[in-house]
């Protein structure tokens, strides 16, 4: 939306290039799940696939909106609130003032399709009931799986708006140290943080910043609190910018003052594993291997058993879009496919340190998103 | 989770008021919806009645979580990475390591329990399906409007968090003329708003922030973009706090330099409709009757068919929590919700005025929570 303003030639080119992406969207999942037409709610819970589809990623809220994908296209069903923003999109635009209103529309944009697909993966059951009272007997088909299998792999826009969400956040991690002082408190800092990724054009926060002082940033699933900031501490920062909707996502682990051996070590041998597992990271790995990889590295060092998590997960319009590189579940990986890498080990008490990163897969590599300093390990 | 360090006399006695809270809120549920058991799944879905239920407000994610309520009270299944937030809560809890764990205990936490309550409203069709192949052949039921009934009323404990929340908002709508100046972008304002609100101890933005400067604030569904602040120009925000998961909701309208006439009058009619609005609010109003008597207000004046939205929405646990004052439905307000009053009026192409507020309902009136200045429009 920022960039609305500047950039009415590209926004031109970019208009003629979603048609041509969404008429292949649109094909691909009608085919991919064998349905006559898919309906995406955004209704009582948000259905990301919505955006997905619509490409509508630059302003507009569209709760309540609908968006039918059939043979003639992508039709978005949105209340007279959100006309200007749905019109910025290339698909075709239905308006309602009234809840009958919308129900109508609806009715008319599935027509005569018998086979309908729904996102049972978000979709909540009263709304299924809903929908499945204004259409009336069809037939439904949970196509969730299909649409995730697309959304695996990222398209040229999606990656732009990706690689800008990731600039944003490595710029941010690269300059927080100057905003470390003796007593700031954790939720002080992650402040900060935002209002840093905000004003360099983050839309929102990818998810609830993690800001970790000391012994707290043992616990991998912490956020913030009001714990001060001292000497010695380590610093956790886990967060991530969302732009035009993609999510970035990295972690970077600093200590305060001078850090002491072990603090070191730890860091050497994070920093290690996550170089272990980028350098396996291209099209045709099983992403469990990358984990087991990860895991026999850690554990070959006086941290063993001390990473407890999976190494990455995928990213995109969510921030776990897809399962990534874990032991728990195969992934062969593919080209244009985005997931984190992000070892750590944890030490309750004492603290623990994290690093992640964002890459894109590659034929016989990576793209790593995210380029906040890391190689060593910053004393501040 | 911020105070969490500071008052641990304060937090014991929190918790046995929690037990307390909690046992009502069990018993009333299973008794309202005659129901053995209710499953509160924190799937794929965020269902924010996981934390009515656990009432775990101060840290923790529970990403896969569930709540079990039976007559033996609040059972919480969670995933190891939690174990330390689940526990600083008052339900018993259950930690699993596997999907498989998970999966027996919560078999076993349901038990013999035949009739089983769902919160149809965010539990998506996938997770039904997979909470259903589980638990096996039962009867189950949807409460979710059952919970809703319940949410509206809020607990001292609620208000407590709201009034935070509505305080924090406050503060910040107070101070931000100082950040306008000559040229500043609305996302960098929007920017500086979250600064100042996250270093005042909110958790999180209710919703992303409407920034809207000159001609944008005519959009009600606006939210921020690279317009730059110039003489003359509204400046309409609307934003909130979350704190310990529950939200505010408050807009403020300014003019950056002198306001023109028009200007004026757009502000003070909005401001009488508001002051019409809240007059009416006392338990046993119907909020439709408050919406109506708005309209009707606005209506008589030069801006008539200018407000294109209802009156108000019901606030907590989530930001539209439940219908509130809109000609569309009926309400009868009870002893206790909390809804927003944001009448407002819009000239396209020209600009917006929204003033909002929100109230809790008492006997005999309101108390409102939100505190900001309004009586006068502010010139910058």
């Amino acid at each position: 939306m920022r960039e609305w303003y500047f950039k009415l030639a590209f926004f031109k080119r970019r208009i003629y290039r979603h048609a041509f992406n969404l008429h292949m969207n649109a094909k691909k999942i009608l085919e991919s799940a064998d349905v006559d037409a898919v309906v995406i709610y955004n209704g009582s819970n948000e259905d990301l696939n919505f955006y997905y589809f619509t490409r509508l990623l630059y302003g507009g809220i569209f709760e309540g909106s609908l968006a039918v994908i059939s043979e003639e296209g992508v039709k978005v069903i949105t209340s007279i609130l959100e006309e200007q923003s749905a019109k910025k999109g290339s698909n075709e635009v239905l308006i309602y003032r009234t809840g009958e209103e919308r129900e109508k529309l609806l009715r008319e944009a599935v027509g005569s399709a018998n086979r309908i697909g729904l996102n049972y993966a978000s979709l909540s059951m009263s709304d299924f009931n809903r929908l499945k009272k204004i259409m009336g007997e069809r037939e439904y088909v949970d196509v969730s799986e299909k649409i995730m299998e697309m959304r695996m792999i990222k398209d040229e826009e999606e990656l732009k708006n990706m690689r800008e969400a990731a600039k944003i956040a490595s710029e941010v991690a690269d300059i927080m140290p100057d905003f470390m002082k003796e007593g700031i408190r954790e939720y002080e800092l992650a402040a900060r943080l935002g209002y840093e990724m905000f004003r360099r054009g983050a839309e929102d926060f990818a998810f609830t910043t993690i800001m970790a002082f000391g012994e707290n940033a043992a616990e991998p699933h912490y956020l913030s609190g009001a714990r001060k900031l001292k000497r010695g501490d380590f610093v956790l920062m886990d967060f991530g910018a969302r732009y035009h909707h993609y999510n970035s996502d990295i972690t970077r682990t600093f200590v305060f003052g001078r850090a002491s051996e072990e603090q070191k070590e730890m860091y050497y041998t994070v920093l290690e594993a996550q170089r272990i597992g980028i350098e396996m990271l291209r099209a045709g790995v099983n992403g469990r291997d990358v984990d087991m990889k990860v895991k026999e590295y850690i554990n070959s060092t006086k941290y063993k058993d001390r990473m407890i998590h999976s190494t990455g997960h995928g990213l995109g319009l969510a921030v776990h879009d897809h399962i990534g590189l874990t032991s728990l579940k195969d992934l062969i990986l593919k080209e244009n496919m985005v997931v984190t890498v992000e070892p750590g080990v944890y030490i309750p008490g004492f603290g623990g340190v994290r690093i992640e990163d964002d890459v894109r897969i590659l034929k016989d590599g990576v793209e790593v998103l995210t380029s906040a300093k890391k190689n060593e390990l910053i004393e501040v």
